[in-house]
């Protein structure tokens, strides 16, 4: 295959995915293995190196020839300066790592790191309109946690300490639900898919009743307050209120042009935006008319690949200019 | 006096006030007086113009030769890119009015617009530090009600609808207390000066006692709440939480280097800012030690015209360049 492609990377801490993606944001091959955090950084980055070798068999390309760079989402904090990842809960031992120079040394190209929640966000910005234009949205994306990646005239915003956009972990309910960071009442405690799930399980065990059995996931949940089950409902709404409350925050602090949700939560699809959208729509102001739509992501699992490579494109542009 | 000036205009719902400002944010000479707001836009350019000439008298300089360019803070929503204000809470009947170029034709100088709380965050960020550095900050001024501005490597930030940093209307409180702006639980409706004498007159009519008189205003109540009165300190402490709770999310979204607290309610100084302090170091969450700072603003009641003057020397600065 002729052209020229830059690898997508998406560092979870269950599995990786790595992808061949062309500078118009279109996938040309995916490889996905498990990130076996516990073997270290090192082992990560000879894993990455042996996906491009298979990336480039698979689309058929010549890897010395076509490969340009590499961008690289993984869990942080990060300090993007330097290239390091500081910590990141889900890679144990992976502490001070010098993860970008590392990988550019392996994979002999060019490598950009971002936050995965800000590589997720990038990417649905790219696949939701021209490169040229430069608006602002927000991402949240409503998995295990809530991640969040804001993109404000085109950019991600990484903010002075490198950790704006962690839009999971604002309070929606002062001294509320504990949250796994530590702090009470966050978004993330109530309007992840994981939290829905938690708050169910809770439920049941207190004796409520409920036609879904007990150790449902969030999908499970949503289908059951679909179909009317009273305590799915209450929690779904729930989230859905404070989902709203979040957008509303989000439109007073950033007024972006759209907010996006995407992640597991988000299959519920038509069922989760009428929700937050009306919640938003009872609770917003009325100062005015003009206000950030709520719509769905659009990129699925594949946003964080598209995304780190549309970042490694973008370095290789400015490189060259 | 020798040298260039522009004026800084602060245009208020009860009083205006006019200076001349130096390029580096040093005032020669301020007016103020009554905006009469009643009597139209027409009326208050009219008078801003009387004033200008005020202003040279007084500071001894000619204001054909000297006076460069203009920036004027207002009350909004406005419509930057038309320089047009759209309408506003405290100016009855300006609706839609050009503001800037009406102006700029009476002034017979360049002159930009802003919102006044943006005007004023970037007057304390001028400030702040030297106008070559590009850092982030957020300005909170605790008046009336809590007015906000950001600034993101180092400019205001407007957002896509030309409302971002309405941060005095983040929700802190699900279906909590009303809000004049029609939302309910409000920062604005907790921890501004007017929300503060408000829910002390409300617990004094309801029959709970205190030292302090009825009517008293924000001021003498943290008076009341530093020398121990029961219930003063109760209504502080709770707008201190909601203020930490503010402080966290802004770190959360933003994360900038530091947050400002300006306006009425700020002149408790320390009283406040260890009280905020306090609940955010007891309410934040501890993954890593990088936080913004939480200050006091510097600039008092000078900060719109000082920004709003920096707003105009930039835009005079670009468009010779």
């Amino acid at each position: 295959m002729l052209g020229t492609w830059v690898v997508g990377i998406d560092l979870g801490g269950t599995n990786l995915k790595v992808g061949l993606v062309d500078a118009g944001g279109a996938i040309a091959a995916i490889q996905t293995c498990p990130t076996e955090a516990q073997k270290g950084p090192d082992h990560f980055i000879n894993i990455v190196d042996q996906l491009v070798d298979a990336l480039c068999v698979q689309a058929k390309v010549s890897r010395s020839a076509s490969i340009l760079g590499a961008g690289l989402g993984t869990p942080g904090p990060l300090d993007f300066r330097k290239g390091i990842i500081l910590k990141a809960a889900n890679l144990p031992g992976w502490v001070n790592f010098p993860l970008r120079d590392r990988m550019a040394g392996k994979l002999r190209v060019p490598v950009v790191i971002e936050n995965d929640a800000n590589a997720a966000a990038y990417g649905e910005f790219i696949g939701q309109r021209p490169r040229a234009s430069q608006p602002s949205m927000v991402l949240l994306t409503l998995g295990t946690g809530v991640g969040a990646g804001v993109i404000i005239d085109g950019k991600v915003l990484h903010g002075h300490f490198d950790n704006a956009g962690e839009l999971g972990h604002m309070i929606v309910v002062p001294n509320g639900l504990p949250c796994p960071c530590g702090q009470r009442g966050c978004l993330e405690a109530y309007a992840s898919a994981g939290a829905i799930a938690r708050r169910f399980e809770q439920a049941v065990l207190a004796g409520e009743s409920s036609s879904v059995p007990s150790g449902s996931d969030a999908k499970a949940i949503s289908i059951g307050a679909h179909q009317g089950d009273a305590l799915c409902r209450r929690i779904w709404d729930e989230a859905c209120l404070y989902l709203a409350i979040a957008c509303i925050n989000i439109q007073h602090a950033f007024n972006p042009e759209v907010i996006l949700l995407g992640g597991g939560m988000a299959e519920a699809g038509e069922f989760l935006l009428a929700c937050v959208r009306s919640h938003f729509d009872a609770n917003r102001w009325h100062l005015h008319d003009d206000f950030p739509r709520i719509e769905l992501a659009r990129l699925g699992s594949n946003a964080g690949i598209i995304g780190a490579a549309a970042l490694a494109w973008e370095k290789l542009a400015s490189a060259s200019s």
